[in-house]
């Protein structure tokens, strides 16, 4: 079968890996801007109303923001090494790709890591956390990293379980979650859940391209970064503070980024966070019925309690490979869809749903996903996914965030196909 | 039933009127330039090669061509003042809101306008037209004036025919063709078709935003500037003429047209023009297949010999109002719809393919349409377009023009709605 | 010697030909926009606000706004069809190459043009034309064309003057004042002056690439449109209202020229208009005086009174050619001037100080202008136009602006080099 | 005074300050992109000819080129974990803020560093250094760290010098060296000079903004990554190698700065990088010679092997403070210049002339810098910064890099003002 591309690529690219997510309309606008002085009079304006601002998208008041210039991936490793010192006990948990490079960091950079490992398809094991950190008499455990949803597997844990797990051993534990493809997307609440750094990159839930780490950091971890001995220094939080202050950055920060923040903040605002957290968990909810009831085909995530609403990996039918579908999709429809990573590789393909997203959006997604499964030969009922995601979201219409149809739990049981990794 | 837009507009428009169409992305930023004297030593450089390059698409190599700071209205009337009297006898048939147009605008301006009435849905009445020509034994008609496609019924004319029948009749009359919806997306062959004046604009096959009225003319057409007695000024070939062969404009141009224009036109010539009627064709055939085999609608084109491949009007069935779909489709589904225009307000709705279209952004299209048509209680089934379209688009690929599957002939004559106009 | 460009053309370009004017940065970034439906049920808003904001720049607030896709040639001609018959009798006065241009457009288009010739370097008749019209005792002219700011030779026309002698002689004669490159710069009042229709494009004062023709059109002027019996369609007044009314347009209009004009009216209010007035008039000055007591040249305006606040057309000495200046700033320095056009061609350059504009733009304008003078022979103290400009721009700061230092009086009249034309 | 913005900021921004630089229009729009899977089998031809081609840039043939999601201070980070274990001695001079910065961060990173300080205005210390290398008879300096150019006063210093002095010690150290305000602007020889690695930024000489930290690292420097035990993860250079040499990222790129440095790069290598050195040498030495011999101040630089291309530290008159002008060109001019730094800190302020520069952008600057000296009371002489650099660059004129006339030494000692840092 010739995978050449059929018509060149005109028209649009359908970006539908989770991240980067497509950037609005107004938001590149507002990145297409003149360089400037960072150190003027006039900046501070934009930086310090940025810095504030973030506060609510993470749900903190006593929280302080930091920005860098780096990646997700920096942002985690400042979390780490700005309040904890090398040797330091850490607990984690393992169940997909992302969790997984966040261990191994925390290993590498000298931590002493004790880390679950978890069935891909599931979340954080709140549970056997509560009983490590009971046995944990001494208190040595100085930190419990948590990755709110992971990407690579469409499974989103329960941070406020984490917290009650923690206060239930009276564990002082600094909390870290990892929320860059959860926050702005998904409900996160850091005071409430008692996040002590909560990470995120703008390349998702805010809608901007890559280069923003994210952190925000309660005061009780601002205080561990006094005794914290891992050398750093790009990410040392303590520069950053005393040039914050004032409205500035110790060194050049990426003005269309900025900018762009400022101008994602505008647009998270009008919509309401809780409107995005609902929009997000309808189109989730529709993709997932076109997938196990459209479909008939299994999710990763192996219950409806570690699903995701900002990505769906999607497992393919035994003698398919994930990786054909996606190559078929990109090549012949313009469509990029996410790669299983690792132990789901080849197994699962992954749709991303977050960020800028609407309805139609999707239904293009699906329609070209359904498309290059028929082509490598997976028998899937062509429209259905049409079918199944229309039906969910007529009737899935102004609903509270809560009271969505999650039916899909039954037709994943059903769902043909299986995942043993 | 409330029509308030449910989840605000995040996400993408989709924009399915037919023209303007969407600008891709390197069109955009081509557009996004400082302003400069358009009267340097450098300016003919672009000017020059643009004017060149746009013979290409008209198929031409004797034309010549004029770029207005204008609509394609504004190039209607360029045709007819700079090559016709007042008073003089035109020939023309009226099929549509856009040949309604431009006959009106030919009596407005003060010719002697012949037109045939033709029932919306088909196209130009070639043998019609041939007999009136027969019988114009003195030759007093100086021009006829043909749309190739007219965009309000989803209907493309036969301008070879045109020619052959003027041709049959030994007339002198200059053949002036309307492809403001067809040139650069349908087969348009200037030369070849004894075409004396093309008209187009810059916002449908150029794929840029409107503000350029675009003519091809003929040798012949431009010798008949010479006795034209019809006042003109600003839209005089003339003044063009003098100011263009030296690289210039003779009023300020607009010059992110003109770079947009440069880029379109290494869009076009990068994808090939030949490819891209054959894109058109096979989206449109996609699109036909889902509203007559999908959806069991009728077009408004009444024969596939009409078939528009830029754009389709779909008849709604009887009870219902092609405007409530496209209320519906724009407030809930972010998605733009073209609306029935004078004798076909209501009845029809349209959907433009056309410009740097592809398959999912069609499909987004279709299920948009779909769910608002069962919105409003149009029983059509759920996913059908998409079953129709992808069953469609997947086993025709790769073929030269001419060999599409072209049976939505019998489909059609099947299918509930009627159009009686 | 080599005119070759000698450092690549690295750096930005300096505009300062009168027109295109610099578009600032946040316009440009209102213009980069998806097209969407001209048509939906939105459009309106964008519309409506736009042609009622519009008003205010004019300072009127009887007359009516229209905006077509044409240069504002264009506007001339719908200025003239709109509201005249063809053998109408005009009264114009011609004194640089746009008030020819104009004077020359009304005769093609059939009217009995009255026209006065003024020396070039000076403005509006305004005596010699109330004389005209007191002696037209039957009323017979029906309009008085004058341009505002002749911007071939950097001259300003009195239009109250205009007014008071139209009123002096009873006459009853349309007033139409071509305001391309004075609106939004210098004063205009179009009430105030009894002003019937005035005249404006994009690209100068709304600091806007060239694309939009703009009429403000008093009730007076709209009357006598029921009864002019010019033809015209494209340019119809009354289609325009038609569809103006409800906020759309008779055809496509250019979405970024739209979307940009709501960006400037923001940019024009934001600084308000007096402002711009007064900021226009000190810029010039500065320029005024760099020329003639700096580098001790004429100016083509012969008279204070006519001095432009927007263009400064400079004498030449005798055995230099301006387009020689022109070329070596252009190659050279990357910097373009305006030519002397017509009459007063390779006499004079032109240096435009419009738009979007401060002192350090004009100080490497003046740099430019003041090396390639010196490049090709022209002695002139280097330095002198930065000596003279700074001294004027820092002695007169936040004064009104009738108080400006206008003493260029004085030196223009010893200053070297003359203009026979 | 008032320092109140007086006439709005209406115009342009001059941007001079050494960093970030004028991003040309080609640059920005290139920016302009929709987001796209970074995993894509279409990626990697971005990712490696930019990987490629940057090491032209760098006159490297061995040497390898990584690009990091941060600033160049991260680059810095980046150089020193990567190749050094914690205790490894490094030998360092400290003569402003940028070479006293990266000492600072060498020391808290647990490095051993051994500095000399060296008088603000002077370069790295060749012959001090080599005396210290000679002493090192065990070799236990590990690296030389050494700033090629010093933004905070102005100083180039001698790299092949270095590389002379280290292979006269026969000192195996390896030779790290800050590039970030000389690369694309100054010449600058990896291989030839022996570099092991070169430091960068895109926001300099690669006329972007912020947000890519560039590494040039020899194969020796890469050898020495294998014993290297700094913790890092992150600035790994290994996890870069693995991923970059299939054409990906360990983590999500910047996708507008990848798709900017490729048209960057473009941008370089039409102009040439010898002309874009001749270039920035030709300009400063027209600001040189407007500071020293127009307004007979001196440069922070303290002579003529010294003075910087790209940066200009000017000494203002004791009793004025650097800060009052550049906080007045701000306000009043729209002119943005460096402040001193440090030690320096109100006794200079800074130029910048580095990037897509030209003459005329200078003379905007010159004059702006005039102004707001004449404003605050220093009594240059008005007009005559722009005689002298105009006479400067009106004399030297396709002249060889090494031809230019740099007599400013002269004029340096005879200026008025002083600087004891």
């Amino acid at each position: 079968m010739s995978l050449g591309i059929a018509t060149r690529t005109a028209g649009r690219n359908f970006l539908f890996v989770p991240g980067p997510t497509n950037v609005p309309d107004r938001i590149q606008r507002a990145m297409v801007i003149a360089m400037e002085d960072h150190r003027s009079v006039k900046f501070p304006e934009l930086a310090l109303t940025v810095l504030r601002d973030l506060k609510k998208v993470f749900k903190t008041g006593d929280g302080r923001i930091f920005l860098f210039p780096s990646s997700g991936t920096g942002a985690w490793e400042a979390a780490l090494t700005n309040t904890l010192s090398p040797g330091d006990k850490v607990f984690t948990a393992r169940f997909g790709q992302f969790s997984h490079l966040w261990t191994d960091m925390a290993q590498r950079l000298g931590f002493d890591v004790h880390v679950l490992d978890v069935e891909w398809g599931e979340g954080f094991p709140v549970e056997r956390m509560e009983a490590v950190l009971k046995s944990d008499k001494q208190k040595k455990i100085k930190a419990v990293l948590a990755c709110h949803n992971e990407t690579a597997t469409g499974v989103t844990s329960d941070i406020a379980g984490i917290r009650s797990a923690l206060d239930a051993a009276n564990h002082p534990a600094l909390l870290m979650v990892d929320g860059v493809s959860s926050i702005a997307c998904i409900d996160f609440r850091m005071d409430e859940w008692g996040v002590d750094i909560a990470i995120s990159g703008s390349q998702k839930g805010f809608m901007l391209p890559a280069g923003l780490g994210i952190l925000a950091v309660s005061p009780k971890a601002l205080r561990s970064t006094a005794t914290a001995a891992s050398r750093r220094c790009y990410f040392d939080l303590a520069d950053m503070i005393k040039a914050n202050d004032s409205g500035y950055f110790p060194y050049t920060p990426s003005l269309p980024l900025l900018y762009g923040m400022r101008e994602a903040l505008n647009v998270i605002f009008e919509e309401g966070l809780e409107n995005i957290f609902i929009r997000h968990r309808r189109l989730a909810e529709g993709v997932r019925t076109a997938v196990t009831k459209g479909w008939k085909l299994r999710l990763c995530a192996k219950e409806p309690k570690w699903y995701s609403d900002t990505v769906s990996a999607v497992v393919v039918p035994d003698s398919f490979s994930g990786a054909d579908v996606i190559d078929t999709a990109f090549r012949r429809y313009n469509l990029a869809l996410g790669a299983g990573l690792s132990k789901v590789a080849g197994k699962v393909f992954r749709i991303g749903h977050l960020g800028d997203l609407n309805e139609l959006m999707l239904m293009a997604a699906l329609a070209g996903t359904e498309m290059a499964m028929l082509d490598i030969g997976i028998a899937v009922v062509p429209g259905s996914a049409a079918a199944a995601a229309s039906a969910y979201w007529r009737a899935n219409r102004d609903v509270p965030l809560e009271s969505f149809d999650r039916s899909c739990e039954t037709t994943q049981s059903q769902a043909v196909g299986s995942l043993e990794v």
